[in-house]
């Protein structure tokens, strides 16, 4: 068959789903959205989705808007930040200069430069696993990683990337801001100064809305424009009505999420500390989740026993550095409690 | 600022949001989707959008495995059919031979092929604004058309697309059947004996759900696969939880959507018959629109004049083979009867 694209046929990973399972596998936030988000559902009705969603998301723009102060020209909405990046990445990185990332970062960069046939380098982390901008400074056609980085939950300080954007004013800088909510400042003060910064943000992380589909960037709107374009050239409607209406009660409701994010960071804090008790090393995350690993154990194992025991974290046998690590998502103070009790168990059976 | 895409900065269509106005514009259902896409809304629970929406969407594959008598792996579920075309597109034409569609067909084919860098070749449909299939037989890297075609509406029968795709065997052929239900017999029977086809289908139109973002593809599942892993490296879970339950829900109440379609089909009819009584002509649609124009009017006038009377339908001052047309989508009796009155008021002062 002649215009078949040569691609590996790709088998997603299984998600599990058991009635009493602990699934802290893909950063998903333990906390229930926003009760505004219940009024919402409660009060939609059926019939108006015979119409088509907004094609210029105007509504959550303006939530935005006034959440960021920043007028609703510096925002494009799409179907998830993996659709936003995804459009990024074909408006703004169309040189034939090796656009940037880390070689240990969120895995899609990479998936979209080899689908789009963008020219790439990936540069190591270090010995910390800390992303060193200082070999940034290096011919490319763009840059991109996501602050705080995943899965090291490590942070940068703005200084850094303020120092970054400088020395590239001629490309554009993606900060994927995916678990900012969990961590130090956004880059969003930046924005004024630097017209060659883009930063993406999700709602299925600290917003609660994994399952809604709901993503966005904020950036020069003269950039903006051209993403928004590409978006308009690809699925213009990729926001559902509803996804958008849900989203706008979200940002309304900064308290809520306020409170939820502390939660999650305190238990955080509470888990890394405890484990670290119990001889596990853990990255300093700013996420909600920990990279963690143990001196004396085979970490496949102790997945292997947590999965015995219905609890999902994210295991990585194809990374080299990091296949002897776990990447734990946060959950409720009970469920990483429970995790808490079984690594406990597995450290004194099974110290080597 | 290197890298930036060039692409003309798109400018959306203004849709109209009137209390009392008359929306026939974007070819929407006039009737709500099915009782059962209540029903699920009622019983859904904000807390279940914590978690990710489904990557294999194999919930709604089974629901139209048991519709179209095919096997799961025939299906592709994608954020609405402009989606799933995007990735067809991305999947299926890589060569360097032209792809070929008709010159009045589906906007949104030859944005596609300028996206992503695909030599494309517009046949012109003939001076009945039919497709001339005779005319695909030449050197080409695929071939896609709506059928019924849009804004045509005109229905091209199985025999002519069977022969079609016996006479290339070596690309893919992408049927777009978004207003199938509203006319004659689907591709699908084809499948059995052409692995080289692609049928495309949408909740927007028959299945009253524009707003919710769902769409298909239905072919060989060597091909198909080739698609989901475009999708897998583009967005992965571009289908939200609360589109594939509802999706699933109408898949379920058949029943209610042949009521509902029967009536537009109806309604169609006699607004087809009726305005012809006042001196139009309107070609033989078999969709839920009807492309209509007057020996005696300026068509561009009497668009302004209906909009002034918050009548929208579309006018296609760019295409110049149809700047003296209207495509009207096809409302309930009520609208219908409204549109013909105000047509009737507007021909017996304005004939030339």
């Amino acid at each position: 068959m002649k215009g078949i694209r040569k691609i590996t046929p790709y088998v997603p990973g299984e998600q599990p789903n058991y009635p009493d399972m602990i699934k802290l596998n893909t950063n998903e936030n333990p906390y229930p959205p926003s009760p505004n988000v219940t009024e919402v559902l409660k009060h939609f009705e059926a019939e108006q989705l015979k119409r088509y969603s907004s094609i210029d998301n105007l509504s959550l723009k303006k939530a935005l808007s006034v959440k960021h102060g920043l007028s609703p020209d510096h925002f494009i909405i799409g179907n998830g930040s993996d659709e936003v990046l995804a459009f990024c990445f074909l408006a703004c990185f169309n040189s034939s200069d090796p656009i940037l990332f880390p070689d240990i970062t969120y895995g899609f960069y990479k998936v979209w430069a080899e689908l789009f046939e963008i020219p790439f380098r990936e540069l190591p982390i270090n010995s910390k696993f800390e992303i060193n901008l200082k070999d940034y400074e290096q011919l490319n056609g763009g840059i991109i990683f996501a602050n705080p980085n995943a899965p090291t939950g490590l942070f940068k300080p703005l200084s850094e990337i303020e120092d970054l954007l400088k020395k590239n004013p001629e490309v554009i800088v993606i900060i994927d801001e995916a678990y900012i909510d969990f961590a130090g400042q956004s880059a969003v003060s930046l924005l004024t100064n630097y017209s060659n910064l883009i930063i993406v943000r999700t709602f299925s992380k600290s917003s609660s809305l994994a399952g809604l589909r709901v993503g966005y960037a904020i950036g020069n709107p003269k950039y903006i424009q051209i993403v928004e374009s590409i978006k308009s050239s690809f699925n213009p409607y990729s926001v559902d009505m509803l996804a958008e209406k849900i989203a706008v009660a979200a940002v309304s409701d900064e308290e809520y999420y306020i409170k939820i994010t502390r939660e999650i960071c305190k238990t955080r804090d509470w888990f890394a500390k405890s484990i670290e008790e119990l001889g596990f090393q853990s990255l300093y995350s700013q996420t909600n989740f920990v990279l963690l690993t143990h001196p004396d154990l085979i970490i496949e194992e102790l997945n292997d026993y947590l999965t015995t025991h219905d609890v999902f974290v994210r295991y990585f046998p194809k990374i080299e550095r990091l296949n002897n690590y776990l990447r734990v998502s946060i959950g409720t103070p009970e469920e990483m409690e429970k995790v808490y009790q079984l690594m406990n168990i597995y450290v004194t059976k099974n110290r080597k």
